[in-house]
């Protein structure tokens, strides 16, 4: 495997850093070489993750910086906001790229970042330089960047389904609704009452309901869509199945009066043609979160509701693959010049 | 058990059948003389559905109008709609009262029926005279009907959502949007690959996006609660997600801008003060269908998106209690002259 | 409700307390005075749990012996063994009885006790008191009692699939392979990784493979049911499976020689046909964890395997109810001079 | 991808063929060139399974077995017992080597075969020359077979965790039970009621008690394993839990006096040390199916009981994995002299 890229991955016993390292350890083009864990730090991480028995051969380790410097040309970070943003900046300073999964380096206005997550940001500097890691959005900005900020969940799924209406200039901008639904490996992997199998089996509800940290991150991203340097408001709402992993937003907005309801699959299917991980489902179907399970395609389906003016957009994801780790390794292809797709070809979980 | 009601259901074994004979077997005020499927006439209900061995000591017969006016006071039809408009009259003619679960006698407007259901109604003329049978909007008028259409599932949940906001004029009646959610149950007890099992687990998808049945029903009902003769226009997207029983409907609207926001919750509280079966979440709380799952009751959160403007409404029910077979119950207490919580006061399924 | 009998329950908020909660709330017999919880004593028990909201009203309060001894005739304890060893005697003194859910009084020998769990015992005098509170095997007794141990779900499970061979005589005694199911709420109510949604669901798996608690606690009725004063020795293995609440046992045996197989069924039918809550499935059928779940039925089914010789019994219940809370009423209607089937003949959550 | 062998797959839209698809669709040495349906043929497959959108891209089509002969080294029958009799020696006729994944090959006595499955076998001179597809128990036979039985799910599951005993004459040949649990894919794609949603989620039941088919497949290779020419007869019961993929052996003998327990991990240490895709637990922990889920690993720990003189193994594996599609590509990739392991290296849906 020569010429391949040396990969750390800080945060990997989390529910992302594994999901990292199952998809890394099926991609031939990079070479996992740091795995670490302040939890687990001493132990395999094939022994904590007996999934990977006789596929990871690596310990877990404490985050040492230097050692990450010396033998990763890219460290992947999946750590809580507050604890990016201190470890980041070390990363870069000594020379390497890295890819944060964190909510820290994905804002372009350091207030709205402060006000969203309630902390200072010690690195404001930074927010500009980094890019935000949604490939059908900053392809370019993405492969020349030394820091890229991957998206949240939710953030990705309803962006890509607003992104036609947006730049077509379709709709009401103060219109959106984003009803949205996640499964529970959303929740990170902790021990709580709240997730348990006993309390969350055979349930749904919301949470978050008007205050969830995502809304601002899609709000400023939909403003640049829509062609403004401001944010827009709207409406989302998240919701918890019980699943362990899939995402579905459901996404309203008013169509213009000169938008003809008739063009909307039409819109749809140009504007991602030449999207591989984007699938427009076939004119009245819908898509379903199974089919994207464990893979890093976004499923979109549309509608026009013509009693009403309403676009409706449904768009499915895995929260842990184009919500998190498979778009991950889609921003890393293109960090290291890769074919986009390397490594994310193939089917996940559906039956 | 003097004095006690006899009942009969038609359409035994589908699940709200099934769900009645549970709720039933557990009443006091009412006796089960008669249960009628034509797929299993002939055997015990208990053969058929283990579960109520020791409980339930009666056969599944054909359907015989006559028998049943014979020996039932009240028969509770659970039938396809087109099925159940040629079964009623014949039971009415025989001096039966009627509950009625499918659409065949929910609308007012005949049109609108016909229009919805894509079928020519035979008796048009019962149309007016059949109460709605959500006991919260039409108590009184269920109380001395000799035919109740039941509610659809979604119609409930979503009405008791909207009728504090609509009753009080807070909100632009043309802004509304109902996302909801059903379990598996809502699908009926039938042998189809898209509810099997292995196409259902671990999945989430929306269904009918723009022409789903309910959403006339809803729209009648909501028009009649804004004071108006008109149905409203509204946008309705139901989804399925992998559990047996739920339902949750988040239901947004504009707010007007004469209305205070902050005064949303305590309008919530007083609208359903005196209601048994509505539990109105304490403020910042959020309802979950677990909660909820296997009674009559509806749990409601209401939250004002200040950002926006919006009202959030959640609403939880089961769609088998609430939604179906113990509403049928609620509104038979009404029938009967009995409390309105007869056999109905229970906690569910929450673990 | 005159002359019912005042009940309080220690233990409140985990999930047997819950569930005892929910049974007691629907028994017309008992009375609810008491709600003890260390972990919520303060809050109301409906506040902490909302599915209990309009049918709960009692606080949660600390543990005061005193207190309990006034407005309770009967106390059930749901503590932790170790702990209910030393609050149940304060109980007893106080001339309350008791109905204990933890193994602290389930053993003749305390030195099995004692080796089991690792704990020596502080009231030893009180094992030849305690009635075993499974009313197939210890109807009378538990009647008179002051104190009942409520048995282990793995226990209340299989000894109710092993009673009629070993009372016939019909196997060899030291051939008994139990292989049993649990669902996850057999695991308590905790924060806890190992329980978590997306730990467990979509997944199967063994525990205390060699060593589980109730090994011996079965060993040592199934030596009293066999006629003998000492235990027998048999093999014993759990499983969790992914649902909430169920309990499968498939019981192994080698019929003796001079056994019929032909008439294991007739042994059956004939050993439990006076037992309201043992259900035999009819000859060919398999009982299914959903028709007991949230009862206090037990369906069993028996097959001789001729090709091997050997008895198979399947035995379903649900873990907190037949196997926990819903016995302990049972046992409950007994000690209150009640008909044993009060406020348990309801059908539970087959659909 | 020159050199690549050119694979057909008959019987391509249940769930074993749409688990082949996906497995061979990231293997890089075999070429898809025909999938044969004949309830979806002339649709893309694609079509049918949105999973597959952007990764699959062949059309449905009938069978014909020129056609096939034609555009296919080796062709894979999915296809259930009965037919693929039918269906394979024409295949062979034509040349082209066959996987089959029903019943029909698998057995070296034909009466035993017509005993199980009720049906004569057109063709018993092919029995002797297939292979049974357990490479880890006839490497050599597959590599130079035309003709491969892949063998049964619960088979594959209960042969390894008994092969080191057997070979080792550790234990009494007729002590053997095998208790197992199967996700609900085992029941194959179809519209049928007990295996929907609602019948099957939160439910746990055994079936085909004591006359399960796969229970003479596992006797006759359980006896070659002992070193004889008669097969085994042992005890075998079969239970569905509500998970969509995965099964679990729970398997039970009697040891040998001169078997040293303490030694059992060791013996299976050494007879799987050089299996890559049977993974042994480190002493003392549990398999999980999750940790096999969409793999072909087969997880496995031993037990001794030294109470009960008993050996205790846990078995899992993905039903649809190692226990049928995945295990076929494994014998595929021996077929064509490619390492074992192709296309099988990468972890699957622990989380």
């Amino acid at each position: 495997m020569e010429n391949s890229l040396r990969i750390g991955i800080v945060g990997a016993t989390g529910y992302v850093g594994i999901e990292l390292v199952r998809l890394l350890s099926m991609h031939r083009r990079f070479n996992l070489t740091r795995l670490v864990s302040q939890s687990y730090a001493g132990r395999d991480f094939a022994e904590v993750n007996p999934a990977f028995a006789r596929l990871i051969d690596l310990p877990l380790s404490q985050l040492d910086v230097d050692d990450l410097a010396e033998n990763c040309d890219l460290v992947i970070t999946a750590l809580p906001h507050g604890v990016s943003s201190a470890v980041v900046p070390e990363l870069l300073e000594r020379g390497v790229k890295v890819l944060d999964h964190s909510g820290d380096f994905r804002y372009r206005n350091v207030a709205v970042y402060e006000k969203t997550y309630k902390l200072s940001h010690p690195r404001p500097d930074l927010l500009s330089e980094a890019a935000y890691g949604l490939p059908e959005l900053y392809r370019e900005k993405i492969a020349s960047a030394r820091l890229v900020a991957n998206p949240g969940c939710y953030p990705t799924c309803s962006l890509l389904a607003l992104k036609p209406l947006l730049e077509a200039g379709a709709i009401r901008t103060d219109s959106i609704i984003i009803d949205a639904v996640s499964g529970v490996s959303g929740a990170g992997r902790k021990a709580d009452l709240a997730y348990s199998f006993c309390e969350s089996d055979s349930n749904f509800k919301a949470y978050s309901v008007t205050g969830h940290r995502h809304t601002s991150e899609i709000e400023q991203e939909a403003g640049f869509l829509a062609g403004s340097d401001s944010p827009l408001t709207l409406t989302f709402t998240p919701h918890l199945a019980p699943f362990k992993r899939g995402m579905m937003a459901t996404v309203y907005a008013d169509l213009l009066p000169d938008f003809d309801p008739a063009s909307l699959h039409d819109l749809y299917r140009k504007a991602y043609a030449h999207e591989y991980f984007v699938r427009l489902m076939p004119a009245g179907q819908v898509p379903e979160t199974r089919n994207v399970a464990y893979t890093n395609f976004a499923d979109l389906a549309v509608f026009a509701d013509v009693r009403t003016g309403k676009a409706k957009v449904l768009s499915a994801i895995d929260n842990l693959g184009k919500g998190a780790a498979a778009q991950a390794v889609q921003a890393l292809n293109l960090m290291a010049g890769l074919p986009e797709t390397a490594g994310l070809e193939f089917a996940g979980a559906a039956i």
